[in-house]
Parts: C-alpha cells; sequence; structure tokens
C-alpha cells in the first residue's frame, strides 16, 4: 500500500465523519446543550484552564465533562475532585483524536438530557484532532507560552479549524522568548478575525475575558 | 465505515511500515550511517537541542538533518544557519507522523553516501510517530517541564519505543510543578532501564552527558 493510498482512506472517513458531525450539532441543538470542544498540545493547560471555566460557570450552567486520553484517569479525576461536576474518562484505544462516532458514544455515556453544556477535553495534539469534527459548537484550541509563538506556522490546520484561540501560561512569559504580537499575526494568517485571549489560569488572569466570550456563545444555543 | 475498521486499516499499515523499516535499517548499516529520529510534542525544544547536538558532533561525523513538519521550513532554516550542516525540509502533506516510506524518500532526497549521522526530526506530536517505526537506530523522546511529570501516563506507547529519553528546559523548574523523580518512575512503569537524561540545552547544561550517550551508540554502527 502506497502513501497515496492511506491518504484516500483517511479523507473518506473524515468525509464520513463530517457528515455525522452535522447530526450530532442537530440533536444538540433541539436539546439546548452546548458541546464545547478543547485542543491543545500534550501539557499546554487545557485541565487547569477548565477547572477555572467550570467553576466560574457552574451555577449558571449545568455541565458535563469527557476527558478523552489514550491511557490513565489522571485528568477526569483532576477535574471531578476541583469542580464536583459529572465527569467521564473516554479511553481512545490509542487513537490520536476524537471522531464524532466516539464524541457521540461520550456523549450517551454521560447522559446529556440534564446538561447545559457539556466541554470535551480533547487528546493532547496539534495535529489529528483537527482533521475530525467532533460536533461541536465552539473549538477552543490552546497554546502555552512554552511552545513558541511561531506554532500556527507548523500546525495551521488546527488553527484553521478553531473558533477561538487562548494563549496560556502568561505568568511564564518573561523567561520564554514569546512574541504576543507575532503570535496573533501567525494565527491571523490562517483564520482571519478570530478572538485570541491570552490568559495565566494559574494567576487567575484575563481568564474572565474568555468566560465572558464563552458565556455569549453558550447562551445562543442554551437560552 | 465504523470504528473497527479504521483501527484495522491502522494495523495493517504500521505492519507493513514495520516490514519496510528492516530495510532501511539494513540498507544504512551497510552505509555505517547511523539514523536518529527525535520526538517529541510540539514547543518541547527539538530544534535547540539538536542545534547543541550538531555543533557538538559536526567535527567528528559527517551529519544531514531531516526536518519533518506539516507546513512551514522555520526549522530547517534554523538549523541550517546555526549549525552549518546539509539540512532539508520535509513537509508531510497533513500527515501526522512519518512513516518508514517517507523515511526512505528523505534520505534520498537529503543523500547519505558521505554522511555518518542523520538527524530526522519529526513531527511534534506525542501520539502518532511512535506509531511508525522510521527505520531510525535510535528514538530520542523529548519532554519539556513545562508539560508536565505524568505525561507518560497519558501518552504511553511513546515513552515504549522510546530507545532514550530527556527532559527539556530544566532551567525554569523554579516555576513549574515538575517532579523528576516521578516522571523518571512513570517512565520506568513503560520502559524499565531506559536511560533518561535531565538537561536545559537553553543554558547548556546536561546536555554533555547525552552527547556521550549518542556517541557511543552512533560509533556501533559507523564505526
Amino acid at each position: 500500500m502506497n502513501r497515496i493510498d492511506v491518504y484516500e482512506i483517511k479523507e473518506d472517513i473524515t468525509s464520513r465523519n463530517n457528515e455525522q458531525a452535522k447530526d450530532i450539532k442537530k440533536d444538540l441543538k433541539a436539546r439546548k446543550c452546548f458541546l464545547l470542544n478543547v485542543m491543545s498540545s500534550p501539557g499546554s493547560g487545557k485541565t487547569t484552564l477548565l477547572t477555572r471555566i467550570i467553576n466560574a460557570l457552574k451555577n449558571k450552567y449545568r455541565i458535563g465533562v469527557i476527558e478523552a486520553d489514550i491511557d490513565s484517569k489522571v485528568d477526569a479525576e483532576t477535574i471531578s475532585s476541583l469542580t464536583g461536576v459529572k465527569t467521564i474518562q473516554m479511553h481512545t484505544g490509542g487513537a490520536c483524536h476524537i471522531t464524532c462516532q466516539m464524541s457521540a458514544e461520550a456523549l450517551t455515556a454521560l447522559g446529556i438530557d440534564d446538561l447545559d453544556l457539556v466541554i470535551l477535553e480533547n487528546i493532547g495534539n496539534l495535529v489529528c484532532p483537527a482533521e475530525f469534527d467532533t460536533g461541536s459548537n465552539l473549538n477552543l484550541v490552546l497554546l502555552s507560552v512554552p511552545e513558541g509563538d511561531d506554532k500556527p506556522l507548523k500546525y495551521p490546520l488546527m488553527f484553521e479549524v478553531a473558533s477561538a484561540v487562548a494563549v496560556t501560561k502568561k505568568d511564564v512569559l518573561p523567561i520564554f522568548d514569546f512574541d504576543f504580537e507575532k503570535f496573533k499575526e501567525n494565527v491571523h494568517k490562517r483564520n482571519k478575525d478570530i478572538p485570541i485571549f491570552y490568559l495565566s489560569a494559574l494567576k487567575n488572569e484575563g481568564v474572565d475575558e474568555l468566560i465572558a466570550y464563552l458565556e455569549k456563545e453558550i447562551d445562543k444555543i442554551v437560552k
């Protein structure tokens, strides 16, 4: 099997996936349930930021969380213990991304009849998750300061499918060579006018702006 | 096409890949050329560390570099300008990993008749590159301090296929919650007795130990 064959198979899978994703979106809309898909590299701070967001919003919305990982349940345990919201751990059996079939199964396993907001913490990976629509209403992409401002050039699809981008770990800026203006320019080359937030979840700086944006987006579906 | 189908296809691809990888290894051995495959998350410091390693070894070995990325040529430009060694940029057309067919093509494009050591900087991704043997003699896996000590639990295959692991960005340890002993324990659960280095390429601390280890491994093939 040559390289071209592999791409053809993948293309078939992603186009079928995109079709199925439309059904998830329709179903979620009918239930007034918002699905937030959070994507980033490993270790860029998804879990820490989500803890902040959930604790800020859990009195306004009924929230559930799907933690996707290849193995372990460390993130699900962290989120559950620090927020108290309904959380499930999904293992992908080695897979590097979440297809919409996996997200549909996870939504069923979580049970969304009594939820307004479901947060899907995707596999830590800047490549493959970008290729598979999970059926989400919003794709939030995180990039941490230590990863560098050139990443939108090297992982363009992730920044193309993003609805919003948040730069995390702003508190460590003084010791890293990260240029936020250059980063914004690199993102906007790929995705014009997309909102970009700049925050430290650890120090709770800049998180409120992101939360206000998310509330506005969630209310479009939930209200 | 259901999820099971996808996995079957992937398994077929990886087993064919593993067969082809044996031919690359055999060919490299006959040519006395060593292929070093470097894998990590995006932004964990592959390029900075490789610059140090190449500059330390370029008078001992004839070195060539293959930079793999989905898009851009920022890393190839950096390596080439800071080391002066023969460097090519490979674009994977969106693919999240390097198959051994891609590495064979890249070795031909680079031209290895006059080289002792070829360094392949793989796609920044802790998942997919682990599934595809590139035909390399050694898999060096990097994990940076800001990414966290729990990553071997969440990305087990990468640490299973590693020949050696280097923790990078040791200089920022004081401001991150990273426990090196816990990290070592997490790695050794997956890959007993594997060497683990702890360094800062930026400050040039701990890099010599890794270089000495690499020299010993390279000499087994090249000498």
